[in-house]
């Protein structure tokens, strides 16, 4: 069954063409300066500094809040919010559940990003499963996390894919039951949309990206941080690409990981509406 | 009621003058890199890393002790202590609770970075109070922190702050009454002192360093350092200005925030006793 | 006594030669490009970032993963353990009992950093006393961690050592009781093979490798990576040659910690067969 048949959404969203979703972007990025939102992240100890920097470098304004006893008045104040399974501990798992609890009933828009769920990590595969239930406005993941929240038996490999964005695309519709967007990260990244009843699907980034940890993780984040200034749709576009332009000019200038990594975090910074202009490389399929 | 009124201190100690002062910051500089002090840090996971690589390039030892079954034994072998409220949790806050008193009772300078103290973070805001009981040598936060903290009411936006630190640092009188020395950062910085009845305004840096995250944290942790070899007062200013001086230099190489971030450590590992002399950019206002 | 007299080793591995050495380290290198083999990391919150950039750079692929619920079912799929005592919490401590008691009984080879063992820390020594029962693959440590743990009383000044490696590694004989490799990092390097019985002394790496934290933790979790595709000594001796190398090289380039630091991700991710054959600098001390 194809989720995507049961689904409303207004006529005028229908049929999007490219240059109306480049605009949406456009705009976008320029709101995530203007607006700075302030974002809730609860993220892993591998990833807690990078992400606070890609945010920062980017325009928002990062608060890693990761306690349950805070969590409900933080993320009532946030504009998003940030869940990330990488390094779960029991306090932090409180926080999460709490903190996305209150987003869906204050519609905070919130991004999950189900990191190693697989048959071998169980108990975090059991809290990602409760965390559903609270209606994340983004699912973000590679290949190989995607594909088995959406039902399939793959065989993981700790925390990195096993398996090709493209392959599993199709196979994440079943999630457009939980959630507005699946974004599905690897060599060319795949975003389906409810809204727009299509996938997009973004390329350009460097292959040195995967070598530089947490840059996952990161996305997830920027997402949510987009997603504090525009729809669900255009916030998982807009850092898609917006990571992708920055990885492809980082690596123009750096080819090794370490610097790569610092050309990247100056890319982000950099960004540019002429980049955007230049460099977004999408397509919409439908 | 100003605090200032009910402090005795030696006459000597007043009217300190400009040369006097970057005197005993040279000194407390030429200092930490010859005895390289042991400090204590009990910090956030966003800062871990980033403080302690800032803390060894400035010449000092860091180590990151968090639990609560080792801080009694380990604070009372440190030079000095650092305590900062960015992302607590349960063991760490006890750990916190532990080695402020015994910081206290063993005169083990110590600093609190109050982060995130603001009405929306009641639980923080809480254990901050209760760690003041212990008398912290320093207190440093951002203009938001330091206001609240100063029984202000103010709208507080994440851990970044929305107020001038020109704005607030005559509330922050009402804090002498807990600590030796109230430091604010911003855009210039202002160090109150109740050793020598005075205001010190530290200008510098860039206006990058608050877009690399956890640099207000690792400023708190270099105070400490430099308490760990000097009085609370110089201890400030000597840090502030290593700060101010790195963050200038590194500007120069750097206009992004990647590689702005690399050249401002490299900057804080190649101070000199010239770079003092001549980029140190403070006045005492009385 | 010396615990070498004891050990029963095939005639053919005794006497081993510079030559065939360095064949295996090369050998181990290709074989860590070629099977990313999956390393499970438990380290401190210091460390997570930078331990996973550099298994990424080397070759490998890292998954910290550190809370009791998951760590005997990820260990089982793990070519290697890599436990690190930087900053344990209860949890974290859970986590490193199950792991490796679950490491020893299939047969995976795990690598014990025993970081701040010392008098000043004594619940973390007893933990560290703990997972000794479940027989490590390989000790690494610096000079006074080493030393403390071989059962000697000396004068711990926090995480950072203050002895020298050349005068510590006779004492760690003791250690081959618990292990079958013991690494001493320091100015040189010492590792002692069981194997081998013999003493093997790498020099090379930068006075700037100090300054940069979590150098050493990292160390530890490379050779746990390259002890998932090679035996025990050979991947000590290779992670060790692969930090020394990466080590001279970035010096070469950057002479100042944040650069320095940029440099050697750098060049940890560039090695080659040729690089290795070039700048490998070891002795066999018999």
């Amino acid at each position: 069954m194809n989720n995507l048949e049961n689904i409303t959404t207004l006529s005028s969203e229908l049929n999007i063409q490219t240059h109306e979703v480049l605009q949406l972007v456009i705009e976008a990025w320029q709101q995530l300066q203007i607006q700075q939102p302030l974002v809730h992240c609860i993220t892993n100890q591998v990833a807690a500094n990078y992400v606070a920097n890609i945010l920062l470098a980017a325009g928002a304004s990062p608060a890693m809040i990761d306690n349950p006893f805070e969590a409900e008045s933080f993320v009532k104040i946030s504009k998003s919010l940030s869940v990330n399974l990488g390094t779960p501990n029991t306090e932090q798992v409180a926080a999460m559940k709490i903190a996305t609890a209150v987003a869906q009933q204050h519609q905070i828009p919130w991004v999950l990003d189900p990191v190693g769920y697989s048959t071998v990590l169980p108990w975090r595969t059991e809290i990602t499963d409760e965390l559903l239930q609270f209606k994340p406005s983004i699912i973000r993941g590679n290949a190989s996390e995607i594909s088995t929240l959406a039902g399939q038996q793959i065989q993981s490999k700790g925390v990195d894919s096993t398996l090709d964005s493209a392959e599993v695309y199709l196979q994440a519709n079943a999630l457009l039951e939980h959630t507005e967007c699946v974004a599905i990260s690897g060599e060319s990244d795949f975003i389906l949309s409810k809204t727009y009843q299509c996938v997009f699907k973004i390329n350009g980034g460097s292959y040195l990206q995967p070598k530089v940890t947490a840059t996952g993780c990161a996305l997830g984040a920027l997402i949510a941080a987009y997603s504090g200034v525009t729809q669900s749709s255009i916030a998982c576009i807009a850092a898609h690409l917006h990571f992708a332009i920055a990885g492809k000019l980082a690596f123009e200038k750096a080819q090794s990981v370490g610097s790569f990594n610092v050309a990247f975090l100056d890319e982000i910074y950099s960004l540019t509406e002429e980049k955007i202009h230049q460099y977004a490389d999408f397509e919409i399929i439908k």
